[in-house]
C-alpha cells in the first residue's frame, strides 16, 4: 500500500504499519511527543482519499475534516493524504545543510578558535591504596590542585555517580566543567565525541542545529512550528494563558516537547548519544526564554513593562528538561527589555555590527519584528509586533520557507497568469514569506489589487474568485489550489506596514534620517532569500540604494551556534545586550502616524519611493 | 474507654478514635512515616488485652504476638497495650529539654557569636518605573552591589519564585544567602522566626534537636530508633544492602523518613512553620552521612576501603530530601575515613580537645565504638565494632535512656533482691545501657555471674530462671518481668570488651601508656548519666584515677548543635577532620589480643583493674 502525499511522493506503508512509521523511514517527520502512543494528539494528518482504520481521530472539526492521527491510523488501502504544516517536524532541511561548511567559516571570520561553554581537563589519579585512603571527592581534588584549579563546586547529581565513574574509567579521565569553577560530568580520556545545540525559540517557529563542536560543523537541523501556537499567535496572548492556572506549565511544556522531538528525531536519524550532547544555547525573545525556563512572564506584559531576568544564570539541561545530557550547561543569550530579546542579541551580534564604525540598521523580520541602530559604539533597539504571516501563520496557505513553498512568483502583466518557483522544485503546497512579498509587489504592479490591497473587480482574469474567505487570486492550480485571498493581503499590509513603521520611527526617533544608515541587516526566516526590490515595492522596507541591504536569514540560530562555540563571543553578546537602549515605539504617536501612513502600496507618500513611483508609470 | 500502657498510664480513646490519635494528644508519639494511612506499616504497638477492631496486623509473627498497626485500631473497650521500643517516636524527652539553657552556655564557652550558615541582608529597593525598566534579577543585583556584595549566584529555584516574592514584600527584603554567595530565598525584613535542626544519624539512634536561631535554644527535641534497624544491626550489614538492588534507595528513604517524622511532630506540636526551618547540620558517622545523601557506601566496605565522600559539599534540604525550607543549606560533619565519621569529629569538637595541650582520649560508645586522642597539635582515631546493646538493641528488653527505662541497679549482697531507679520514676518497661553496666557489675560483685559472665548456679535466689531464651535475672517484677538474659550478658561483654580493646590498643600503638592520658571523655546515648566506677568493675573502661573522666552525653548532636550556630566552629570542625590521622585496629593482631583479654570481668589481667581486685576482696 502506499501514501500519497500533495508534494507528489508515495510512501509505501507495510501490511499493520502506522502512518507515522511509514513517513519516518523515508525521513518525512511529524510532530509527536509522546512517541507514537497516541496520547499527545500531535501527529495530525488529513486523508483525503482511500481506506483506512484509526483508532484516534478527536471528535469536533478534526473527524469532519478527515484529520486523524498519524501514529494510530492504518492504511487498508492506497490512501492520499495532506500533511499538515503545523504537524511537519523537518529535519535535514537542505538550505539549512548546505550552511554546513559556511558555518565554520563564519565563526573563523570573527577570528574566534573554538572554545565551547564545557571545558575538558585530563586528570589521571593514583588509584587508593590502604595507605593513600583519602575519599574519592579529595583524590579528584587533590587532582585539580596539581593541575592548579581551586575551588571547584560539586553538584550533589555529579558526586552521586563520581565513585562509579571513576572506578570505571580506571582513574584516568576528562573532567568536564564549566566557569565557576563547576564539575559537570566525567568521561573516559578516549571518549571524543562532542555535540551541542544551538536553538532558536521562535514565537512560531523552532529550530535546533546540532553542531559537532569538534569542529563546529553542522550535524543536522530540524524545525517545527512552535506547538504553542494553539494558545495564541503572539507573545501577548501566550502571557495571557500563562497567567491562568497551569498555562504556564502548559505552555513551558509545548516548547520544551518540540525541542526534544526535534533533537530525539536527530540524534535517532545519526545513531548520537544523547549524553555526548554536552551544552545548549537558547536564543528567544524575552517571554519565549521566560517560558522555557518555566519563570512567569506576566510583569513584562504589565507596564512598567519588567522582566524577571534579562541576563539568564547557566543552569543546567536537567533544569531545563531538554533530552540531553541532563548536567549539560544552558546558555541563555541575554535579553536587553522586555520586547527585545535574546534572539535581538543573537542577530545584532550575527551581522557584527557591534564590531564595525559604520552606522548600520539591523531588521529581524518575525512574529515581532525587532529593531535595532548603531555601531560599535552605540546600539538603540525597539520592537513593533509584526506578527506571524511571513512565517506562514495566519495565512490561508501560508506555510514556512520549507520543500513545497512558493518562494517566488512572477505575473504576466498581459495575460495575469503567475509562474512560480517551489523549493525543492515539488509540486506546490503552500507559500512563505518571500513568495507573499513576491506576490502582492507583482499584483500590485500588474494592476490586480490597488494601494489599499484590494481586488481591481475590473481585471478580467479566472485567476480571481470567490472562495470559502471571500475574494482570492488562485497562484497555482494543483491537486490543491494554492491561493492568497484578500484577507491574507490585509494581513500581510498590516505586517509590512508595522516594519516600515518601527524603522522610519526609530530612525526619526533618534535623529537621524535614512541618509544615515550605511547598512541594513535584514533577518528572519525568509529561507534561500528575500528579494529586496520586492520589498521595497510594497512598502515593507525603505526605498534606499539596493547595495545597502544585506539578508542573512534567521540570525537568531546563526547567533546561538556563534555562542554555542566561542567563549569570546559569548562575552561579545552580554556586552551587546548591556550596550542596548531599548525605546519603546508601542506609546509613541510618531509610531502610530507612520503606521497609518504605511498601511498603503507602497506608502501614503509616494514621494518616500521614488523607485517605486518610477516603475508604476 | 482508656488505653492502659505497660508504664501505668492510662490514656483516653473517644469513640471511633484510632490508638495512634488518641496517644499523640497525650504527647506519646509513634513513628509514622504514611499519615496515619496503615500504609507505612511503622506504628506497631502490641495489645494484651480488651475489646478492639482493627483493619491491620501483618500477618504472621505480628500477628501472633497481638500486634497491630495503632492507625488502624479502634479500641471496643478498656484496653491494655505495650509500647514497642523500636516504634516509639519521643519528643519532649525531659533529660534534653533540660539542656535548653545548658546550650547556648555551651556555645559562649567557646568564645564564639551566633552565626548561623544562612546569613541575612537587609536590601530596600527602588521599585522599577518605565525610566528604570532592567530586570528584577538586575535590580537586586545592583542592590547588592551597593552594599557591597558581588558575584552572588542565584539558582533556578530562587529565581522561580523570585519576581512575586520582591512585590509581595515591596521591594524590602531580607535576602537569606550561604557563603560562596549564594542566594537562597527571600523573606519580609519583618520576619523574624528563623529556626535551624541539628541531627545525630546514629546507626541505632536517631536525635534531632530544633533550635531557635535567634538566641541558640533548644525548643525541642526528638528521637527514635533508626527504622534501618530491620536491614540489619550494623553499619556492614547495612553497606550490604544498599549494594542490594534498590537497598540504597531504601536505606535513604527509612533514614529521611525517621528524621522528617521527628521533624513534623515537633513543629505541629509547637506550631512552627516548616519554611521558617532554614539551616540543618547532619552528624553520622561515615556510611550514615553517605546513606543520608544516597551515596553508595560500598567502597567503604572493600579494602582500600575508601569513601566517596569525606568533606561533603553544602547541598540543599530540598536535595537531601528535609521537610523543612527547601532551599535550606545542609551542612554535614566532615567524616575522617572510612570508619571514622562526622559523628566522632562532631564529639572532639563538643569536648574542646581540639583546643587544650593536655592529651585527652574522646570515647563515643555507639553502635560502634570510635576512639579519638590527641590535643591541641595533633589527633589520632581508630574505630572497634561495640555493637548497639548499649543503645538497646539486641538485648532482650533493652531500650534507650528515656521514660521507662531502668538506668541504676543496686542487687543487696545477702538476698540477691535488686532495687532500681527508673527514668521518669514511671513503672519499668525495659532496660537502658547504665542500667546493664549497673546490673552487671552488682551481678559479678555480689558473685551472681562468674568472671566468664555466666550465672553461678550454686547461688540460692528466685531471680534466676529459665526463660524461653536460656538463664535469666529477673531485675523487675511487674506486669512485664524485666531480665537480662544470658545471651544478653555475653552480648554486653562482647561490646564492653571491644571498647577496652579499642582504648588499650590505640594506646599501645602510638606508644603511650594510661599514665599520658590526662582526661578521658566518654561519649553515648546513656541518659543522665554513666557511672564511670561501675564500667571500670565491669572492666569496659581503664582501671585509672575516677577524676580524670568526664561523661559527656550525646556529643555527636551537642557538636551539630554547635555548627549550627557557630561558623568559627564550622571552621574548627574542619580543622579536626583535617587533622584527625586514622589508624585501622581491625587488622592489627594487638586489637584481637587485647579483645579477647578483655572478654572477662573486669580482665584476664586482674592487674591491671587493682580497684576492682580490691573491692572482690
Amino acid at each position: 500500500m502506499n501514501i500519497k502525499l500533495a508534494t507528489g511522493e508515495s510512501i509505501p506503508a507495510a501490511d499493520g504499519e502506522n502512518i507515522l512509521s511509514a513517513l519516518k523511514k523515508k525521513g518525512i517527520y511529524l510532530v509527536s511527543s509522546c512517541g507514537g502512543k497516541g496520547t499527545c494528539g500531535k501527529c495530525r494528518i488529513k486523508i483525503r482519499s482511500g481506506k483506512y482504520r484509526t483508532s484516534a481521530s478527536r471528535p469536533g472539526r478534526d473527524k469532519e475534516k478527515g484529520i486523524v492521527l498519524a501514529c494510530q491510523t492504518f492504511p487498508e488501502s492506497d490512501v492520499s493524504a495532506e500533511l499538515l504544516e503545523e504537524a511537519r517536524l523537518i529535519v535535514g532541511d537542505r538550505i539549512a545543510l548546505a550552511k554546513s561548511k559556511d558555518l565554520p567559516e563564519l565563526l573563523r571570520s570573527f577570528d574566534s578558535e573554538i572554545t565551547p561553554i564545557v571545558k575538558r581537563l585530563n586528570i589521571k589519579l593514583p588509584p587508593p591504596t590502604i595507605e593513600d585512603h583519602i575519599s574519592d571527592l579529595e583524590r579528584l581534588k587533590r587532582g585539580l590542585e596539581m593541575k592548579g584549579v581551586k575551588g571547584m563546586r560539586f553538584s550533589h547529581t555529579f558526586i552521586s555517580s563520581m565513585a562509579e565513574d571513576l572506578r570505571k574509567h580506571n582513574w584516568e579521565i576528562h573532567l568536564a566543567y564549566v566557569d565557576g569553577p563547576e564539575a559537570i560530568f566525567v568521561t573516559s580520556d578516549k571518549q571524543t565525541a562532542r555535540y551541542g545545540i544551538a536553538v532558536d525559540i521562535g514565537t512560531t517557529t523552532i529550530v535546533v542545529y546540532l553542531i559537532d563542536l569538534a569542529d563546529g560543523k553542522l550535524v543536522d537541523v530540524g524545525s517545527t512550528y512552535n506547538s504553542q501556537i494553539r494558545y495564541g499567535d503572539d507573545v501577548i496572548t501566550r502571557i495571557v494563558h500563562a497567567a491562568e492556572g497551569g498555562g504556564l506549565e502548559e505552555l513551558r511544556k509545548t516548547v520544551t516537547g518540540d525541542i526534544n522531538n526535534i533533537t530525539d528525531t536527530i540524534i535517532e536519524k545519526h545513531g548520537i548519544n544523547k549524553e555526548h550532547i554536552e551544552c545548549a544555547v537558547i536564543s528567544g525573545n524575552t517571554t519565549m526564554s521566560h517560558i522555557f525556563w518555566g519563570l512567569a512572564p506576566e510583569h513584562i506584559r504589565e507596564e512598567p513593562y519588567i522582566p524577571t531576568v534579562n541576563s539568564f544564570p547557566l543552569w543546567r539541561a536537567g533544569t531545563a528538561r531538554l533530552h540531553i545530557n541532563q548536567q549539560a550547561p544552558v546558555y541563555t543569550l541575554p535579553c536587553v527589555a522586555s520586547y527585545v530579546g535574546g534572539d535581538i542579541v543573537s542577530g545584532a551580534l550575527a551581522s557584527k555590527m557591534h564590531r564595525n564604525p559604520e552606522i548600520a540598521l539591523f531588521m529581524d523580520i518575525g512574529t515581532n519584528g525587532e529593531i535595532a541602530i548603531g555601531n560599535n559604539e552605540w546600539l538603540m533597539t525597539a520592537a513593533c509586533s509584526a506578527g506571524p504571516c511571513f512565517e506562514g501563520s495566519g495565512i490561508k496557505h501560508g506555510m514556512r520557507a520549507t520543500e513545497g513553498a512558493i518562494e517566488a512568483v512572477k505575473i504576466a502583466p498581459d495575460t495575469f497568469e503567475p509562474s512560480i518557483s517551489v523549493i525543492g522544485n515539488t509540486a506546490a503546497i503552500g507559500i512563505c514569506g518571500s513568495g507573499m512579498i513576491d506576490a502582492i509587489s507583482e499584483l500590485f504592479l500588474s494592476g490586480v489589487i490597488d494601494r489599499k490591497g484590494k481586488f481591481v473587480r475590473e481585471i478580467k482574469t479566472g485567476r480571481i474568485r470567490e472562495g470559502d474567505e471571500g475574494a482570492e487570486f488562485v497562484i497555482y492550480k494543483g491537486a490543491k489550489d494554492i491561493v492568497l485571498t484578500e484577507v491574507d493581503i490585509e494581513n500581510i499590509m498590516r505586517a509590512k506596514a508595522a516594519i516600515y513603521a518601527g524603522i522610519s520611527s526609530l530612525i526619526k526617533e533618534i535623529g537621524f534620517t535614512l541618509d544615515n544608515i550605511e547598512r541594513i541587516y535584514i533577518a528572519g526566516g525568509f529561507g534561500n532569500y528575500l528579494n529586496v526590490d520586492r520589498a521595497v515595492i510594497i512598502g515593507m522596507l525603505p526605498d534606499i540604494p539596493k547595495e545597502k541591504f544585506r539578508f542573512l536569514g534567521n540570525t537568531s540560530v546563526v547567533g546561538a551556534y556563534l555562542c554555542l562555540l566561542s567563549e569570546k563571543l559569548r562575552k561579545e553578546a552580554e556586552e551587546i545586550a548591556r550596550k542596548m537602549t531599548y525605546m519603546e515605539l508601542s506609546v509613541s504617536k510618531n509610531f502610530m502616524d507612520e503606521y497609518m501612513s504605511a498601511l498603503f502600496l507602497p506608502h501614503t507618500d509616494m514621494g518616500l519611493f521614488p523607485t517605486v513611483e518610477k516603475l508604476l508609470k
